[in-house]
């Protein structure tokens, strides 16, 4: 048996999300049929992150133990032919040791939210970036996303479904940049809590048009109340980007 | 009469390309017929460049004529909310004198052809980009590139159906980036023939796969012989990026 370690890119516009669900399609179940396809083993593939309905992975990592001997390289193009026509594609794929794991041996994990501020709707972006039509401060954005940079009780942030047992979490960046029309939002992590990214591009969204100030953000951190959340993004405009071992 | 010049995005992958067609949709169609339900008038949008089917817009220039009295922003409001689900924005909207014509007053024409250069297929980015497996070379793209800068007659990079008058083109930029796994090739030109850049891209990218010598291109450049067009690049990873005046 040997263990692999994928890094995938996926568009979440079709999937339920990352996870196997019994009412519709998932990247997990894809990428798990492609590899009984291969192998003719079933085998569950794990990843670092378990994106929600809706959110992309660029650089998402994710391991899988099969028995039937194959080059890693090999594994990578057979898998991919496999895929296809789903939007799912291993760029790497390398043998690692049998203890590590995708999800429990990350270090870091690292996301970006894409937004496009303008009145325009998308056009080859839908579902790829959330369009905000009001002008963004982006400046004021980023003065309230360095309240929340640190460690911290997010429980503001965090999904009513969250399933993690401490709501303590160590931000360790969120930074915001603009390049002409497009607002980007840049977090890492050891890890997040359930929608906590979105949770809080909302907010600093609500900071960038002029509803909230930047001690609102910081008031409703400190409330540790779900209930003071201003707004969650939707999934279209976030991305996992990578993982750190 | 009003003119208005429009700033143009769309996706090209439904349309068969910016010119009303017969048999299918078009960029140019979809603009007409929502200037149609806004004014009640029938006119015809004319653009700085009639891409083909599959080539997107990004910043598309355009002209139409309106006699009913409506404020430019008003206009781009409107049309964006009858363009819809269509994969086209209006991205500005201005008054322009009768005389300017987006066509014949363009001074200037920008494009941007888009490679992802890795054995992985597209996901989010089908239809977007080029998919090329084999290693590029782009320093080596970026040398034959520089041979076809300036004033030739490029009848070898030019569509059998080009209804220009001369093959003779000035080409005042062919660059060649790469960051990480996407090479970028951008061209501006007063001008372009039809299929100039995609003929031009794919014969750059037969010399990055190491198939072409940089002394290939400058022979396939003198021979004016399109029989000796090495390769077409596909419409997908073409942009029209602007349009000067």
């Amino acid at each position: 048996m040997t263990r692999f370690a994928l890094t995938v890119e996926y568009d979440g516009r079709p999937f339920m999300g990352w996870q196997r669900q019994k009412h519709g399609p998932s990247v997990q179940a894809a990428l798990e049929a492609a590899v009984t396809a291969v192998t003719g083993e079933s085998a569950a593939v794990h990843a670092a992150g378990r994106t929600d309905a809706g959110v992309h992975g660029l650089g998402m990592r994710a391991h899988v133990d099969i028995a039937k001997p194959i080059a890693p390289f090999r594994l990578m193009e057979a898998l991919n032919a496999r895929l296809r026509p789903a939007p799912v594609a291993v760029l790497a794929c390398e043998a690692v040791a049998d203890d590590w794991h995708a999800r429990f041996s990350c270090l870091g994990r690292a996301y970006e939210y894409r937004i496009v501020n303008r009145r325009a709707p998308l056009t080859w972006e839908t579902g790829l970036a959330w369009q905000v039509p009001q002008p963004l401060d982006s400046d004021a954005m980023a003065a309230a996303a360095a309240l929340l940079v640190g460690r911290h009780d997010f429980t503001t942030f965090r999904s009513a479904h969250c399933q993690a047992d401490s709501p303590v979490r160590t931000l360790d960046r969120l930074s915001v940049t603009r390049i002409g029309e497009r607002v980007a939002v840049q977090a890492a992590a050891r890890s997040f809590l359930h929608h906590q990214v979105r949770s809080m591009v909302g907010c600093l969204a609500l900071v960038g048009m002029g509803r909230w100030s930047v001690a609102d953000v910081a008031d409703a951190l400190a409330a540790r109340d779900r209930a003071r959340l201003g707004l969650n993004a939707p999934p279209d405009g976030l991305f996992f980007m990578s993982a750190v071992y």
